[in-house]
C-alpha cells in the first residue's frame, strides 16, 4: 500500500479543515456532477464524501469516474468545509469534504448480487451464500459490535465478581443424555469417537471439585437436533458455576450479570430484583414456562363454568381428566370474523395437535356468536361479572388434556398479543421461573427422563417422593426468561455419589452403564465435592434480544441454515476416500 | 447448606479477631494435640487454621477427630489471634485461627490416590487419571489463575486497540492443507462431513473483506497430528486480523499486545520494539527458525577451514554442496569426556539423522582429541585466532546437507546451553523472525507446499522470481519467537483472486481443485477486499512461558495425552451402533 490511512472515515468533522489526510475504504456512494466526481468512502467507522475535480487534476478526475460500487481505494486529500448547502447533518462527517490529491486503487469489485445499502434487497439464501457482503451492511455491523461489546460486558462483569476463565475440551466423551452427539471419528484408535460438547456440564462440575469455586466460560456447544427457526447446530454459551452456594446466590448472581449486560450494552436499568413464578403457575397463568410477562391475559381457569354448561366437549374432557381453559380478548370481537377464528382454528390444529378452538362474544351484556347458545343466561352473568367482561371482549376456550391445553391457549394468547400490538416496543420484562419438575415422563421410551439433565438436584422437601412418586419430585432447577424468551437456565447439582446415582437409577441408567458413561463423574464424588450449582446464558439469544431481532441468523457472523448447511462454503462436503480410509471409517451406500 | 460461608479461606487477618465467621473448604491438615483437632480448612483464596477445644464442646471435637483428609465442610466460629509460638508468618492468615462452634460436613472424601499437597505424589498418568484432584494443587491452581488472567489482559489490550471480538464457526468445511482435519460426519446430508478448524484463516479474511478492519478471536483450533510432546490435538490461538496495514502494523500490534500481558501478569518490561532477525540468518547463526537469543553461541562457518583440512568428511561433503559449521562451548572441554560426546552424538544420529559429530579440544594454544590431526599447526592458529579460541574450549563441528547440518547444529547449540546453564533464569527475550520463504519443496509429493499456508503474499520485491526462482521467494510473513517457542506466527494476505490463483497453481493445486476447496474465497475476493494482514498467538505455549513451565499440560485444564486420549473419562470412546446408523457411516474391520 502507497497510501496508508492516517484517519478512518469515521472521524474527520470541521475541526479537521484544512488537513492533509489519508483515508482507505469502499465506495459507498459515487455521483457525477458536470464531470465533478463525488464519492462516498466507507469503512466500519462511517462514511466520509471525497470529491475530485478535474480542474484541479482532470486524469484523476478521469480515474475516478470510472470507479465503481466497493471498490478499494485509497486516497490523499485537503479537508474542506462543504458549501452550506451542501452539509449533511445526518452523518457525523456531513459538515466537511475531502478534496483528492492522489488517488491508489487497492481493489476492484465487480457489480455485487445485492445491494450493501438495502439488506432487502437479495433473498436470504442469497444473502447467506455470499454472506461476506452482507455482514458489510449497516444492520449487520451493527449486531457484530453489539455482540463484541457483550462478549467483554459479560466477562469483565464476572471478573469483577472473582470468576475465573476456563476453557474445557471440546473433543470429548460422548455421552449423549436428550440431544444427539455430534462424533469425531478417532485415527489413532481405532473404531472410537470423540463427541463435541452439548455443554461443558461434566467438566465445570469436575472445576468445583478441584475447588475453583467460581467458574466462567463464553463457549461454544453443539447439538445434533433437526433444527427449529431459532436454533443453531453450533451456539454459544455464557457458563457459569459456583461453589458452597444455593439457589438464591446463583439467581442474584444471574441479576447481576443480566443487569449489567444491559446497563453497558443498551443503557437499560433493569430491576434490582427480578419477579420470580413458580413453574405450575407459569403453565397455568401463561400456557408456557417462559412466559412473556411483557403484557397481562393471563389464562382463565373455566372448569367450574364449563361443568356448568351444555356443551358436551367441555364435559366430557373434565371428565376424562382434560381441562378447560379461556382467554380474554378485550375489545376486540368486532375484528374477529368467523374466517379469522377459521384461521387461528387451522394454526392451532397444525401446530399444537388441537381439535377445535371455542369462542364466544359480548354482545352489550350476553354472549354472541360461537358457543354461546350453551351458555344459560344465568351462567352468562355470573361468567361476565367474574371476568369483568364488557361490549366487544372475546373469551377463547381450549379443552384437551392438561398438556396440550395450556400449551395451546398459552400460543394462542402470544398470537393475540402480536395482533393487537399488546407489547409496547422497547420495554424488557426478565422474570425466573423456579421449581421445575426434575423428571418428565416419556411417553416413547416408557421411562423418566431429566427435565434439564441428571445432575440437577431434586428439592431437599421432596426426598420422600423420590420413591414414591419420583413425577412430581421438584428440582433446584430455574430460568430466567426474558420477553418470552429462555436466555438462561440452570439448577443446583447433585455433589454426592449417592444421590447420582440414585438419579440415574430414576431415569432407568442401570448401574453398569452409568458406570460406563459417567464412571469419572461418579468416582470424583468420591474425593470432597463441595455443594455446587450454577446457570447458562443462551449467548445468541440474549444477542437477539439486546439487538432487538427476532432472526437468530443476524447475531451469528457466520450463522448455518436450518439443515445445518453453509449456504457460503457449501459445508458439509464430501471428503476424500484417503481421509476417511485413515479415520478407519466407510460410508453406508 | 446449613453453614454458608460469610468469609473465604484466605482473607482473616488479626483484624478480624472477634468476629464470628462462618468458613466452607477442604481439610487440608489436621492435627491432634491432646484432643485439640486444628484443621487447616483450604480453598481457593488461602487455608485458615480452625480448631475444635473439646473443653468447649466435646462432642464436637470428637466429630472433627473423625474428619479425614479433603473432606469438605463448614465451620461457624470466632476468630482469635494465635498465641505468640503458633504464629506462622508464611501464610497470610497465619496471625488467626477460628475456634469453631458450630460444624457441619458437607462431604466426606475417600483417600485420594496422591497427595494434593505434593504434585510429584502421583506418576503424570494417574494424576491425568484424576485431573481434578492435581487441580487442586498449588501449582496448577496457580497456573489456572495466570491463565484466566491473561485472557482477560489479551482482549482488554485488545479492545483499547480497537479490535472487534467475532466467533467463527466450529463446523467448518474440510479444507486440509499440510495438517490432517478432524472430521465429523452430518446426519442430516448423508456421506457428507464438517471438518474442526486448523485456524479460523478463511473466516478471519472473510471479515476484512466485509469491513471489519480489526478482528480478534481466542479460539480453539484443532489438527489431527501425531503429536509431539508439547503438541495437543485441540489448543487455542489468540487470532488476530487487520485491513489497511503493512507488515510494521501487524509487528508494532503484536509487540505492544505482548509487553502489555507481560506486564499485567509478570509486570516484567519488554523493550518497546522487539529485536528482528530475518528467517535466513536465524538458520545460519542459530541453526533454528525460532532461535533462543537469551544466549549467545552463534553457528560458526567453518567452510573456509574445512576446504584446508585433510579432513575427507568435511570435503565430501562440501564438494556435493553440503555444509561444515562449527559450534563454540567456551571453557567446558574437560567436561565433555568421549562417553558425553558419544551419547551427544547418538542423540543426533537418532532424532537428527546424523552421520557423526566431531570436535576437537583446546589444549592450552592447540588442538586436541577428537579430528584435531587432520588440521595444521597454521591452521589450527588461524582458527584459534578467528574464533578467539582459549584453553579449554571445545569446537564441535557438523557437516551434513545444509538442512541437516543447521538443525542438527542448532539443536546442539540448545542442547550445550542447557547443559551448561547459560541461560539465566527470569529473562524473557522475544524476537522477530522476518522473510520466511514463500515456498518449501516437498520431496514426497516432488511439489512446492506453502511454507506458511497458501494465503500468504508474497514479498513484492521478490515478484519477479515467482515465475523463475519460486524456491527462492520470500513471504511476507513472520513469526514472534520468545526464549526459542516460536509464540506467534502471521503474514500479510494474499487479496486479489489472480495472485490467490496463482499461489494456488505454484503448489500444483489445479483450478478445479482450487474452486472446490477455495472457491468461496476466490469468489469473495472479487468483491473488494482490502490489503489485510494478521497474526495468531499461540495461547497455551504463550501461558507455558508466563508460567515458567515446560510442559503444555500443566497449563490446559484437561489436557489429553500425546496419543489424544483423556486418561480421566476415556475419551475417544465406543459409541453406540444406532449413532453411527444416523451419522450414515460404518466401522471398516
Amino acid at each position: 500500500m502507497r497510501l496508508k490511512r492516517t484517519v478512518t472515515c469515521g472521524q474527520l468533522t470541521g475541526e479537521n479543515v484544512n488537513q492533509e489526510v489519508i483515508l482507505n475504504g469502499w465506495i459507498a456512494k459515487n455521483r457525477d456532477h458536470g464531470g465533478v466526481i463525488f464519492l462516498d468512502l466507507r469503512d466500519r467507522y462511517g462514511k466520509t464524501q471525497v470529491t475530485f475535480n478535474p480542474d484541479i487534476d482532470a486524469d484523476m478526475a478521469a480515474r475516478a469516474k470510472r470507479l465503481g460500487m466497493e471498490d478499494v481505494i485509497a486516497i490523499k486529500g485537503t479537508v474542506q468545509a462543504r458549501p452550506e448547502g451542501n452539509v449533511n447533518s445526518n452523518m457525523p462527517t456531513g459538515g466537511i469534504e475531502v478534496i483528492v490529491s492522489d488517488l491508489e486503487v487497492l481493489n476492484e469489485a465487480q457489480p455485487l448480487p445485492f445491494l450493501v445499502s438495502d439488506r432487502e434487497s437479495g433473498s436470504e439464501d442469497l444473502r447467506l451464500e455470499y454472506r461476506y457482503l452482507e455482514l458489510r451492511t449497516e444492520e449487520l455491523q451493527r449486531f457484530m459490535a453489539l455482540r463484541s461489546k457483550t462478549y467483554q460486558s459479560a466477562r469483565s462483569r464476572l471478573n469483577e465478581e472473582g470468576f475465573m476463565e476456563f476453557e474445557t475440551p471440546v473433543l470429548m466423551k460422548s455421552t449423549p443424555e436428550g440431544a444427539r452427539d455430534y462424533l469425531v471419528p478417532s485415527r489413532i484408535h481405532k473404531g472410537r469417537f470423540y463427541a463435541l460438547p452439548q455443554s461443558p456440564q461434566t467438566y465445570k462440575q469436575l472445576l468445583m471439585i478441584s475447588g475453583y469455586d467460581k467458574y466462567f466460560q463464553i463457549v461454544k456447544c453443539f447439538r445434533d437436533e433437526d433444527l427449529r427457526a431459532d436454533r443453531q447446530p453450533e451456539f454459544t454459551q455464557i457458563d457459569i458455576e459456583m461453589s458452597f452456594v444455593d439457589q438464591d446466590d446463583v439467581l442474584s448472581l444471574a441479576t447481576r450479570l443480566t443487569r449489567g449486560m444491559f446497563k453497558d450494552i443498551l443503557d437499560y436499568d433493569l430491576p434490582e430484583t427480578f419477579p420470580t413464578m413458580e413453574y405450575k403457575d407459569a403453565m397455568e397463568t401463561y400456557g408456557s414456562d417462559k412466559p412473556d410477562i411483557r403484557f397481562e391475559m393471563p389464562l382463565v381457569e373455566f372448569a367450574q363454568y364449563a361443568e356448568k354448561t351444555d356443551f358436551g366437549v367441555f364435559k366430557d374432557n373434565l371428565a376424562a381428566g382434560g381441562r378447560v381453559k379461556a382467554l380474554v380478548l378485550k375489545n376486540a370481537a368486532d375484528k374477529y370474523s368467523r374466517k379469522i377464528v377459521d384461521g387461528l382454528t387451522e394454526w392451532l390444529r397444525t401446530y399444537y395437535g388441537l381439535k377445535g378452538l371455542a369462542f364466544v362474544k359480548l354482545d352489550q351484556s350476553a354472549f354472541s356468536a360461537g358457543i354461546s347458545k350453551f351458555f344459560s343466561p344465568e351462567l352468562q352473568s355470573e361468567i361476565i361479572g367474574d371476568l369483568k367482561l364488557e361490549h366487544n371482549d372475546m373469551l377463547f376456550f381450549v379443552s384437551d388434556n392438561e398438556a396440550k391445553t395450556l400449551q395451546a391457549l398459552g400460543a394462542l394468547r402470544l398470537e393475540l398479543a402480536k395482533r393487537e400490538n399488546l407489547i409496547q416496543p422497547g420495554v424488557v420484562k426478565p422474570l425466573f421461573v423456579l421449581d421445575f419438575p426434575l423428571l418428565d415422563w416419556d411417553e416413547d421410551s416408557k421411562r423418566y427422563i431429566a427435565m434439564h439433565h441428571p445432575f440437577t438436584s431434586p428439592n431437599p422437601e421432596d426426598a420422600a417422593l423420590m420413591d414414591t412418586d419420583p413425577g412430581n419430585v421438584r428440582a433446584r432447577a430455574y430460568d430466567l426468561v426474558i420477553n418470552g424468551y429462555e436466555v438462561a437456565g440452570g439448577s443446583i447439582r447433585i455433589h454426592t455419589r449417592e444421590m447420582q446415582s440414585r438419579m440415574f437409577e430414576l431415569i432407568g441408567m442401570d448401574e453398569e452403564e452409568a458406570q460406563a458413561r459417567f464412571g469419572f463423574l461418579l468416582k470424583a464424588f468420591k474425593f470432597g465435592a463441595p455443594p455446587h450449582g450454577g446457570i447458562a446464558f443462551g449467548f445468541d439469544r440474549l444477542i437477539m434480544i439486546l439487538a432487538g431481532t427476532e432472526n437468530i441468523r443476524d447475531v451469528i457472523a457466520f450463522p448455518k441454515t436450518t439443515s445445518a448447511s453453509s449456504l457460503m462454503d457449501e459445508a458439509p462436503s464430501n471428503v476424500d476416500e484417503q481421509q476417511l480410509r485413515e479415520l478407519h471409517i466407510k460410508l453406508v451406500e
